[in-house]
This record gives C-alpha cells, structure tokens and sequence, in this order.
C-alpha cells in the first residue's frame, strides 16, 4: 500500500486544520486570566504572522513522525505548533528590510509592511518566545524529561549552530559566494535544521528507541536536503504569480545553489536519490510509514 | 548583622567575574566538537552585546536567591548565564534603529554600530535562543522538572506577557501617553518581569517550599518596581557621560514616568517603602538573607 500524491495534500491540508485550529487557540486574543497585559497591536502582528494559510509542512512532520512513534497526539499538536511559531519568526525577521528585504509572502504583505519594523522584530521575538512556553506549559501532556529534551533540541535547531547562523551565513553569501560544501553547510542551518528538529520531536515524544530516534533524525536530514533542493529549483523555475512571493531572487542576487553550480538535471537526479534514501529508511516501520514516504515524495515534487 | 554598601558592591562584581567568566565559557569563540558551524561574525556580535562589564544585577539575583533556597552553585549560574543572555538580546533589539535607536550602551557603540542592523538583529535572536539552550544543556546540574519550569517562567517573563510586550507598550507610550495603570503595567512588563523571574529561578532552583517560592517572587516584585523608580530617577538626575549611556531621553521624549506624574521627593518616598518591603518580606530567613536586604537598597539607591 502506498499513500499517493491525492491522499497525501488531503492529508496534507488536514493536518494543516488541526494546526491552524491550536495555533488560533494559543495566539487568543480575548484576554488570559494570569497575565498582566498582552499589547493589542503585537498580538496583532504576531496573528499576522503566523495565521496566514501556510502548507504547515514542518508541524506536519511532527505530527506523522509523533503518530509513527505512537506518541500522545495532543502533546503533538503542541509541539507541532510551537515549531511553526518558530519557523513563523524566522520569517518576519529574514523579510525585514534589513535581512532579505520582502514586502511580499504567500500573496500577502510581510508584518513590517502590514505593522512597522519595531513591530516586525518584537512579533518575531514573542513567537520565538512562545514556541518555548508552549512546549514546556502545563497544556502540553508530556513528561518533563521530553520537555527539557525538545527545548534543547529546538534551541539547537534554530540557533547560531542551526537556523538562524544558517541565515547568518546567507546574508553573507550575498557578498562573498560561498563554495559547495560552503553552500551546503548553509542550507543545512538555514533549511535543514528545523526539518529535522520537525522528525527528531516525534522521536522524543514517542520516547522512541535509540535506533528508532536516530533513523529518525536521518529521515529528517534527507528530506531537509530535498526541500532545499526543490526551493532551488522552485526559484528558477517558477513564476512570483504561482509562489505568492518573489523569485529568481537567487540568480538576480548572485546567490550560489547547488542548482546554479550543477544544474537542473542533476539536481531532479539528486532530489529523486534523496526520496529513495529517506523512504529507505522508514522500510523497518512496514505501512504504518507510508504517509511520511509521500511527504519525501512531495517535498521533491514541488518544483512539477 | 547587616552588609553595608562597600561589603555589598565587592560582593556584586566577585560575583559579576563569576558570570562573566561563564558567559565567555558559553560564548568561546573556539569551535565546539558537536556543532555544524556558528559563523565568526554573527558569533563576534553576540560576544559585543554580552561581555561588556555590565553590572550583572539580574544574575547576580540568581545567584543569591538560589543561595539562600540551597541550590546547587553551578546550576544558579548557568541560570544566572541564561538569563544575562535574554537581557543583552532585549539591549541590542531595544537599541536597533527601528526602536529606540541607540548609538552608545555603557560607553560602547551598540551592536548594530559596530557590526549592523541583520547582524544586531540575529544576534538578538540567537541570544535569546542560547538562553534556553544553556538551561537544558547537560551541563546545568539540575533536574528536568526544574529545567521545564525555569524555561517556562523565563519565557512568560521574556515574552509578550512580559518583557518584550513592555517594549511594545513602552513604543506606544511615546505616542499615546498611558495614565498611571498604565505606566505601572508598562514596568511591570518590560523591566520587572525579568527582575522577579531572577528571584523565582533561585526558589526554583532549591526546591523552595511553596512559601519561600512565594515570598521571594514578592521580594523581585519589590524590587523590580524600585529599579524602575531608580532608573526613571537617573534619567532625570544624571548625565550621559557618567550612565554611559544617553539620559533625559524620558522628557526630552515626552515619555510619562512616575517621577515625571509625582516628582523626585515622592519617588524617593516611594523608593524607601519599597526597600521597607523587600527587606520585610526577607525576616523570615534571617541573616543569611542580609545580602539580599542590601541588594534591594542598593537598587533604591542608585541615584544617590
């Protein structure tokens, strides 16, 4: 049995429900009973930002690898939730006009055009802050031993040595072009960091075992590679009108890819080689992982 | 037994080298065995807007609630580390050019002069991240329980409840003058969150009883509103080259504080009461919170 590319957007888009329903629920802005005061206007911003349609891709990977891992999905919800608070941050910062300058995403105005720029980066720190709270709030029903090892992990994932070094490296790339393992050292912060936080949160949660944990992690690597790859690709091949933000920014820019160094035909052999290495890996879970084999296989073919 | 201000002032820098050499522990530029990469520049910026000779008020607090409630020294001050790490990322956010555009921070350029304004924003970022890296890391000697509920309370300190939102409030009130609630609320949030999350990590810390927890919230409530008082104090009784920093920014900004709604004798009033409070609260441990007791009047007394 494998789950095709119809079952998986329906599962896709569902899953996408259920994310946008806790994220709604934790971004309230009817007032709490134990807080002081949450300003309007940044709550506002923060809604902006993170309740804007997207594919909830990241959140998506915890919840399948959680549910793989037989983890309490509520716990997943949440952790699922706090991810795309992260990822949400890191894309009204990177949007600033200092960072990648972008008044446009997924067809909208970024928060700094919606809000200012003090608002952009206070929305991105409270929802970098909030990812923390959520995971480690009494709401999310997991012990505290998987709390204090998803903080550490997340950290990890979206700090100097992940996500945001990665967008550190970037801005630099600007300027002085960066050689192949250069480029891949980048996108693995950048890009790959979180994809694999996103498969290593279902392993904790589902207190998998050792091995379990670790093809977990590989998976996650793997499809993280494809996912830059096909953003590469997605560049190049795309239209701003289809992707509801700019492209062919990289070319323009100057900007190295693994797609600008070898090409689009190697990067479809590459990204087809990614798919059968991540879809390899979850041969030991039989069935029960066909839906994380299809999101290999989606991630790959965005660019089609 | 009583320490007076000298004893109390050797006692805060013994302390600040010990944090300052934990910092440059967590900050060394040296490459770390288990990292993908942390880039030069970005990581330079962090250290810029850390290892500055800052009093280290808010950790020194850690180290001696934590003291008092018997906690392990080494776990206090990677606490007190964390915590260092979320107020230099509120320093360099606060400083940027989009807020309150600050060129000079304890006599130094700020981070967004010396480097830039993506390198000054990433920094910020990745300091607040590292913050609840450093609490669940390995190294901190504590249980997990407790590293979930350090990380909690130091995320609704830091967040939109708290600091970050008090930024907010604090960008609004330059336009919109809040009433006295509201300059309350505003304090609260932005300085006083972080002063009464230091207190409650030491409760935390040792396992405090559900009173001592209690009351040393109350005691960095205390506190927290007399370092505001003071602070609005400098700004009126000071000069630039003495703080190291721009002063009568407050009036010259028309920004409402106490003193500027009550003036100078009623603050000082007021200051006094508070430190009768604080130090009240400390009876019950008797001598072994003398230190304490003289950190609250050294808060109060810093226009003098």
């Amino acid at each position: 049995m494998t789950v095709d590319s119809v079952e998986f957007t329906q599962r896709l888009s569902e899953r996408a429900i259920e994310v946008e329903a806790a994220l709604e629920q934790i971004l309230d802005p009817t007032p709490q009973a134990d807080e002081i005061a949450r300003p309007a206007h940044l709550l506002a911003a923060m809604r902006h930002g993170v309740l804007n349609g997207g594919k909830r891709l990241r959140p998506f990977l915890v919840l399948e690898t959680a549910a793989l891992a037989g983890a309490d999905p509520q716990a997943a919800l949440r952790v699922a939730a706090a991810l795309e608070c992260v990822h949400c941050y890191s894309l009204i910062h990177d949007d600033l006009p200092a960072m990648d300058n972008d008044d446009l995403r997924r067809g909208m105005p970024t928060v700094h055009v919606a809000f200012d720029d003090a608002t952009a980066i206070l929305a991105g720190d409270t929802l970098l802050t909030l990812a923390f709270e959520i995971i480690t709030a009494p709401q999310t029903p997991t012990d505290d031993a998987n709390k204090a090892a998803l903080v550490l992990a997340l950290a990890r994932a979206a700090g100097i040595g992940g996500m945001a070094g990665g967008q550190a490296l970037d801005l630099e790339a600007e300027k002085t072009t960066p050689n192949e393992a250069g480029i891949i050292t980048l996108q693995a912060m950048k890009t790959g960091a979180l994809i694999r936080f996103a498969c290593e949160a279902g392993a904790i949660l589902g207190n998998a075992s050792k091995q379990d944990h670790e093809i977990l992690i590989r998976f996650g690597e793997a499809i993280g590679l494809a996912f830059q790859l096909a953003d590469d690709l997605l560049d190049v091949t795309s239209d701003s009108e289809h992707m509801g933000k700019a492209t062919g920014k990289d070319a323009e820019q100057g900007k190295a890819t693994l797609v600008g160094l070898h090409g689009q035909d190697w990067a479809r052999r590459q990204l087809a080689g990614l798919v059968d290495e991540a879809t390899g890996l979850l041969d030991r879970f039989g069935d029960r992982a066909q839906t994380l084999c299809a999101a290999a296989r989606f991630i790959a073919d965005r660019d089609r």
